[in-house]
């Protein structure tokens, strides 16, 4: 069933991360796939552009279908596998909420963290400021407290007590946190859900190659 | 049916106005609600952090489940009352795709044409920098010009010929482009798909109130 199915990737991107963990839980593995290097800035080549115009990762087409964003690749996968593998969004209307409340609340987390993590990379050097990157610090600050508190209300996954589509898409930047230092002591509830998940395996089997090549991660975020 | 539901809001807020075209086009009208004024800080209200811990608008409850993030409101809808008023998710995996995938970029387009209109808003005044709104300016033509290619591959809406989602969450963003100056000669088609939409009941019945007192808006995009 993958076999007309491609994707265009790189390591340790959030947004394809999203993607690969949903065709795991789909049951979609064996499609077609390339790993592509960011630094050689391979997501500008002629192979994305002719499929996705805006030059990033992921790139991704079953058949003649292109949906490159990955909120939308998610919601269009678990439209078209409905009963295939996992169910990733539960029939309850209350978890259903839930669910895309937090999925859209979690566009606003990944951009608070890519707001001090890649702030040197987003932000030219004659245009940096030292109160810009502690505002944006600060900011992660906030949201990091909010998704504590979530956590604190919720059995163990995003929505409730099963794994939905909010899970296939905050679980990556759960984990780039991590990565980047958080500490599990500071954001205890975080910690809790970064362990549970790592173990699933679609997320296993999705880790970012460079990740497993190279366990030690960057203390960016440390002191946050 | 609507009285269960409450929606705090403001006047000319891209995200409240794709909720209440949502509202509308799923024959939800009657509910309770409240106009706030984002100047007198109304959004950082009692009222608002009660339902919503990020003080921002929309801020919507129905019953006992909240749901402020907009994009998540209108899928909530969409799924809540999937067979009342206009069916705004199509049966076409083709168009769903297409829909999900214009949707997302949706996102993307709105964060481009803040960056220009509001910059001043976003950026303290010692943190400005012509070459930063040179290239937001850059970025938005560039996203303008994605937008104007994408209008003239489909019928007569984002998706194709049926009004969807996606039309639900653009349409705000293509009509703020047109309050703050935007030219149609330039953009032909998107000054087309503006006239189009304009007329549609849902969205005059939810068109900002302080546009409709003060027709002429701003000439910031004027040269984009």
């Amino acid at each position: 069933m993958a076999k007309d199915m491609t994707l265009l990737w790189c390591s340790g991107s959030v947004p394809c991360w999203r993607v690969m963990i949903a065709l795991e839980e789909k049951n979609l593995q064996g499609y077609n796939q390339k790993l592509l290097s960011f630094e050689k800035m391979e997501h500008k080549s002629k192979e994305v552009l002719d499929i996705n115009p805006r030059g990033q990762l992921p790139t991704f087409k079953h058949g003649d279908i292109i949906v490159n964003e990955s909120y939308a690749a998610c919601f269009y996968l678990e439209s078209k596998f409905e009963s295939q593998g996992t169910k990733l969004i539960p029939d309850s209307q209350t978890e259903q909420a839930l669910m895309y409340q937090r999925m859209f609340e979690g566009l606003t987390f990944y951009e608070k963290l890519n707001a001090v993590i890649y702030y040197e990379w987003y932000v030219p050097e004659e245009e940096r400021h030292d109160s810009a990157l502690k505002r944006n610090k600060e900011a992660l600050i906030t949201e990091l407290k909010l998704w504590e508190g979530y956590l604190q209300k919720v059995y163990s996954h995003l929505a409730g007590p099963s794994f939905t589509l909010a899970d296939v898409v905050v679980f990556p930047t759960v984990a780039t946190l991590f990565r980047f230092g958080l500490s599990a002591e500071r954001y205890p509830k975080l910690g809790e859900y970064y362990n549970l998940l790592k173990e699933r395996p679609s997320v296993k089997a999705s880790w970012p190659p460079h990740w497993l090549e190279n366990p030690k991660g960057q203390d960016t975020l440390k002191d946050i």
